[in-house]
């Protein structure tokens, strides 16, 4: 589907491809924190650069936080038009400790390109764009109309994404919608994602005296709030590793026998896993298979624990504060506005006596489920097979893209098309972050070719 | 029993008293933290100096860590010996945004001195000094032959001392000693303490994949280390407030009827306590009185946790380690070499699947119980009615030190008297830290007294 000259300049140019996602991941764009604002301000100026470059009309949209970097190229109004989401911010790259190169300076090792950001998300985002740029180059134009959306809060929870959505509809409308944010279900086996994890994320705080105290003088006397976060955290899960909140599983869809026949048939390999976490044993539900624990069933984690002296040596005191981050994994169709009342009201009647407790919620997304049998869906599995030389497998995803949910409702549309590049093996979220630069050129190859079968398959 | 021209010597030199204790607490003489080893350096050599001017044969002695500074000055042979210890190291100043004043810029108000180790132990360790200051100037020469000993590593639990102390036992040879370390029993009850908990402090790390994940990609799956180390925590102690440990209790001597009387006759005011330490409840074991529950009977607490993300933002992550302080308070005939392997075994006996555990031994300390029907203890109760117009109470204290167990078994010494200056709400290892300066004064009292009196009880 993909004409041989396009096909031809994307080989000719793989070099330079590389070379302009290094520019990309040099920018330490970290959009949690605002120490990096300048630099998550200049990631996304290069996403408009790199727009303004192919021919679209394009430009920074402020919000409340990061801005939006929108854009559009019209090529004949007759055909669709897909819109294509990124996001140009990254994690935190801490511990920085463990990076074997720094985060912000990409390093090419054994065919992978390491930094922050390398698979989450600029290397995938970049895919698009340089599909686009050798389609124009051959071509003069794209087989239909192209609108871009790359926002700068993906990793905060995209807070501000709703409402930009909300004051610019029309503008936004579209046949189709293209995220780049997923992954390959494990190298060399594509994926295309019908179904997302969503997410609740709360801080505990926890107050006991109002001074870290001696623990010689008081121990025995006064409660001791990281043991009472503790004790907390503790009642949240069970032994099994159920989920402890009441009504918890109140609203979850259970799988089909056909979803649950496609886990099984995807292949695992539990000792490569277990080998590459570094655990000795996975844990999971009574039950579930490792994917479906993974992907298609809601779960609680402790994201990070603080409280009283952390530092060398030894202090002796009971701490006066202590605080948690708890997230929770939510799937069709719990919501996450639900779970969150369920956390709180949980949390609140546990805590124990002795200490005053603090709960607020970070961010959440709803969970998400995609229609597999529709005919954009369908061109998606034929792009990939294209750039990959074989048919995607279809897969729930154990992540959460806050902005999909919202594309479905607001936007109103169907057909949104979750293909990643990259492996779930590449460290989104952990030191010494990869993207593999194989699949950053058949990422490309998808891409150029999504193009065109989206054009063909298109019904109006 | 003090010579009315030692009390007006005394009385005369209270400002420049406190501008010496001013000098002594800028040095910011943090022995945990290798960062400040200069500092602690600084803060031994203060003391030689000072000793100095009194007369002493004096110097720093090398260990493994921090020097100990020895001294002696020799009255009359046929005199009896008074050692006098106390230590020039402070606790951490942590958390620093806490105090009102920064802890090494020594601060006065509403007559109170504020900085780190105001009261623990430079300010009550300093009234000694003075003390022989003032006698020394008025009369020229001591009632007793006088040695000193002040360490700079009480704050890490004095791992140096036992082999400092086995390899010097003649030159410290001693008839009384006195710990300058202990506290009043409350504002205006001065106290002479008995006994004193022992210390059994541990760590304990978790580590779970070898680095941080995603906890969308992984969260269901693998172990979270954050809640192995809740879940084994929280085992550590049962809903009553008790230890959980087995055995722990075994070696627990129980208080004899006329000392719970005593502890029941000891005002405490716990509306007022509560207030102070901002809590609505106090918890403690069933049937113990607020004073048991603190100086006699054993307990559990964490110090410090840590693990994954505490910084800015929501990193969604399954954190790769987490770890936490532990220490326990214990009592007569508790031993802490027993106790460290009870702890040891539990934890490893309770630990997750899918984690693995590490544990060490930070520092630990036997409880210690002192003779109170013995004439030196007696001259010390005089001493104290002498400067705070009172009779002391007799108590056990919550805390520890470590240095008098030893004295006890190396030195062969059983008059050790501890009388603390200070005031259990003086905030030692809290943030703004204080010492009544009013306190400074009636200890400089007390201590003079106790020099004459000690002499005078004297049956060779």
């Amino acid at each position: 589907m993909l004409p041989q000259r396009v096909l031809e300049e994307i080989q000719t140019n793989r070099q330079r491809y590389v070379a302009e996602l290094k520019d990309f991941l040099r920018i330490p764009s970290v959009s949690t924190d605002s120490e990096y604002d300048k630099n998550t301000q200049e990631s996304a100026k290069w996403v408009v650069n790199k727009l303004k470059n192919l021919g679209f009309q394009t430009e920074l949209r402020e919000t409340a936080g990061h801005p939006v970097v929108c854009g559009h190229l019209v090529s004949d109004t007759s055909l669709p038009t897909l819109l294509i989401y990124g996001h140009y911010d990254v994690q935190p790259p801490d511990p920085l400790d463990e990076w074997i190169t720094p985060p912000f300076s990409p390093d090419i090792r054994d065919g992978y390109i390491y930094a922050r950001g390398a698979t989450d998300n600029k290397g995938q985002c970049l895919t698009y764009f340089e599909a686009m740029e050798a389609i124009l180059a051959v071509s003069g134009k794209l087989p239909l109309n192209v609108k871009v959306l790359v926002e700068g809060e993906e990793e905060i929870g995209s807070p501000n994404l709703g409402p930009f959505l909300q004051e610019n509809l029309n503008e936004l409308n579209t046949d189709f919608i293209a995220i780049s944010d997923g992954s390959q279900f494990a190298p060399d086996i594509p994926a295309i994602t019908y179904g997302l994890r969503g997410l609740s994320y709360l801080e505990v705080g926890v107050q006991g005296p109002r001074f870290d105290l001696h623990s010689g003088s008081f121990g025995g006397l006064v409660a001791n709030p990281v043991q009472a976060l503790s004790a907390m955290l503790t009642q949240l899960k069970n032994e099994d590793g159920t989920v402890a909140i009441p009504n918890f599983y109140n609203d979850v869809r259970e799988l089909e026998p056909r979803e649950r026949q496609e886990m099984a048939d995807l292949p695992v390999d539990e000792v490569a896993l277990k080998k590459y976490l570094g655990v000795d044993q996975l844990v999971g539900e009574p039950d579930c298979s490792i994917v479906e624990c993974k992907t298609a069933r809601p779960t609680l984690d402790v994201n990070g624990i603080w409280g009283g002296f952390a530092g060398e040596g030894a202090k002796t005191i009971i701490p006066a504060k202590a605080g948690a981050k708890v997230s929770m994994r939510l799937v069709p169709n719990q919501r996450a506005a639900t779970i969150n009342e369920l956390f709180k009201n949980f949390v609140s009647s546990i805590a124990p006596p002795g200490v005053k407790i603090q709960i607020s919620e970070m961010h959440g997304s709803d969970p998400v489920l995609v229609e597999r049998d529709q005919p954009a869906v369908q061109a998606a599995a034929r792009a990939i097979e294209f750039g990959f030389g074989k048919s995607p497998v279809y897969i729930r995803e154990g992540g959460s893209i806050p902005i999909v949910g919202l594309f479905q409702e607001m936007l109103g549309c169907k057909s949104i098309l979750l293909m990643g590049w990259g492996s779930p093996d590449d460290g989104a979220h952990s030191p010494n972050e990869r993207f593999s630069l194989e699949d950053f050129h058949r990422g490309i190859l998808s891409t150029a070719a999504l193009y065109y079968a989206l054009e063909e398959s298109f019904e109006g």
